[in-house]
């Protein structure tokens, strides 16, 4: 085991899918680990009435469990980044992290478009969340390393026929005169969804708390998480990290494992034409400490870096998963507001560099089809799979029509817990009385 | 008088600098207008303790005046735009506006600086209006254009030596196959203040629904309003437009005037070399018909026009208000974390080629003296003038012990009402308990 000299780590978001793994594996690297978060992410299954297909524990558990297996102390605070701002300048006025690992945002874009008050909730909670951590940071008056991920979807799945580069575009501005000059700029966002779009303006954020008050900022533009455990989560079953299979929080890798395991047809949206990236979160955590261990300098703009090791087509994904698993592939129609087929390359250059071994699907697609969907399949429900979350307007009312969607009034019986959680967003945005 | 068919617009943040004087003028060209506001700004002016040189009445009074003076209607509807989502969605479903002027956000640079509470309480509520009128727009089913004001700022105060194209940037992308590809992107913002930074976010959430759900958009990224006065508010003096002076809400040119009106010296940030646009007040309110008179077509992009009529460089608006009144000018060091000097070229034939006739400074400013500065030279506290609000923290502290500000503490007795604003931006971004 490395010891990283008990440099202390706020991982905001630690109880999440991303975040819980990486708190694991931080604690085991040597960080001194605190877990900040305000459990939304429990709360939003308990809305859309889902669990995940792994039994996971609750954080008082999982904690309990990682000190008895190894001996470490993970800290934990309750916190919402959005709102309790005082709480957040002591902690980090407190702890004076080393680096601060942000996680804490609404991240999935099928929920963030259900509804006005889905998107609602998603703009506010990510950006004041954003807002607050970087504005905490400067009134705590520490140098603290902000870890943040983004994601590939910022730049959008097209470009203009060149890789898409770390974040930086190199562009040439023609002037009147004739002449050219030469410019580096932040990449023309393209976000494909509200949630997408929080993340572009993250940047924004970032640029600006960069510049103006020097915050040292790494932006991880990460790829669709694939894979369940790590080495740290497999140590015992109390520690098993979240697997989503529903239409808005399930990644579609995971809609498909479902599919196999349960016997049903894996549905591929439109002709499945679309690309995407793709990285293990296994990568994903080693990713954070490469990104933690290498901070950018003292006045260095925000350091962007792709996090994804592969793309792959989504009807090939399919296809990969059917060969292995027996299933069949059908092709539905697409409720997103995207184009068809895309092609998609990718520069990733800077996190091998730093070390990253990768990976693939390849390798570890028949481990997590077997060790998880397996598994686990008696606790799935195939219902829940399909994407029900519309993009536009006139597609919504259509489904809402078609399907009896339910969960986007606040009476639906379906998700008894509804009124709490928009109660919480709704605290966030303020009344609705007219 | 022209009629407009008796089109319903709807002005959101009506009672203030901007919003008022369109009202006024929008309504006497015929339009059937409601003005929709939270009044933010007057307790605003009561957080920091400041008024407002002219002696501006309630919104009652205002529009009981103007309908003793012309016989129009103006409809008034309270509403936190930021908070009140569902009266939102029933005013735009109910009245079906032909076009939504959305003026409501919190618009000063300075103030948005203050501190982080001033810091959070611009993003959450800027960045929760904007989004929160466009998702009732969708939600409400209405093709309404939607006319917003933005800012030059977006642009940053440097260029890479061309003129400031109009929103969009036509550049050249370098290919690996040393090929180049032309694109035509969104100007890559460079916000100086917090404020300034969220009206770059608002492009991107204006560029998402425009592209989504096909919401048509004129952004009008507008130069520094100086003029106090439309030929609509000089009806009578219960229509008077407010002219801010304070360090915080009072632009450059307005506080110029009130030192030379009160026998200071006029105080120059640095060298005064920093060049901004400028537009007079009266022309704004003609610039905003122009865009509603001319909306996008269906499924066109975001318009986006700069709504600015000359530029100069600071020392010589300073010079120009001597040379006028006799005053001195003294230079000062800038609380602004920005360049020294800067060139500004800048486009803006679109609302010159709709119609515009600018009202130069050079035409205007000695009646700005004389009917305004002057005439109400008497309720000005020249203590108010300076600006006080620094951009970076150490900056802010040296500031803090060397001046005493004293309104960034909750129980600042110069603040009795600081209590009262900052708490409805603590409601709407949540507890602070820890």
């Amino acid at each position: 085991m490395r010891q990283n000299g008990n440099a202390r780590i706020l991982v905001l978001g630690g109880d999440g899918f991303c975040g819980w793994p990486t708190a694991l594996y931080l604690s085991r690297q040597g960080y001194a680990v605190t877990i900040v978060d305000n459990f939304s992410r429990r709360l939003i299954d308990e809305e859309l009435g889902v669990e995940p297909l792994t039994p996971i524990e609750s954080i008082g558990q999982r904690i309990q469990c990682w000190w008895e297996m190894t001996g470490l102390n993970i800290g934990l605070h309750r916190l919402d980044l959005a709102c309790d701002y005082d709480p957040l300048v002591e902690l980090i006025a407190e702890t004076r992290p080393a680096a601060i690992v942000h996680f804490a945002e609404q991240r999935a874009a099928p929920y963030s478009m259900k509804s006005s008050r889905h998107k609602r909730y998603t703009v506010s909670n990510n950006i004041n969340a954003t807002n607050n951590l970087l504005a905490a940071v400067v009134d705590a008056g520490v140098d603290t390393h902000v870890v943040h991920l983004g994601t590939m979807g910022v730049y959008g799945y097209g470009s203009a026929g060149m890789k898409i580069p770390e974040g930086y575009l190199d562009v040439e501005i023609p002037l009147e005169n004739g002449q050219r000059v030469s410019q580096q700029i932040l990449y023309p966002t393209n976000p494909g969804s509200i949630y997408h779009l929080t993340k572009s303006q993250d940047q924004l954020l970032f640029a600006y708390y960069n510049k103006n008050d020097g915050v040292r900022v790494t932006d991880l533009h990460q790829g669709i998480v694939w894979g369940t455990q790590t080495a740290e989560t497999s140590l015992d079953e109390r520690l098993i990290n979240r697997f989503d299979y529903d239409g808005d929080y399930g990644t579609v890798l995971n809609r498909f494992l479902m599919q196999a395991a349960t016997g049903h047809e894996l549905t591929v949206h439109g002709t499945g034409g679309q690309t995407r990236a793709f990285i293990h979160i296994s990568d994903t955590v080693r990713c954070i400490q490469l990104a933690i261990d290498s901070p950018p300098a003292a006045g260095e703009r925000v350091r962007i870096m792709n996090q994804m090791t592969e793309t792959h087509r989504v009807r090939d994904l399919a296809k990969m998963i059917a060969d292995a698993s027996g299933a069949k592939v059908a092709f539905v129609d697409n409720p997103r507001n995207e184009a068809a087929e895309n092609e998609l390359f990718v520069e990733n250059d800077s996190l091998c560099n730093l070390g990253l071994k990768p990976t693939f699907l390849a390798q570890g697609l028949m481990e997590e089809i077997s060790e998880v969907a397996g598994k686990y399949a008696h606790r799935c429900n195939p219902d829940l799979i399909p994407c029900r979350s519309y993009w536009c307007a006139r597609k919504n009312q259509e489904s809402s029509l078609g399907e009896g969607i339910g969960i986007d009034t606040e009476d639906s019986a379906e998700a008894p817990h509804l009124r709490q959680v928009l109660g919480r967003a709704q605290n966030l945005i303020g009344p609705t009385s007219s």
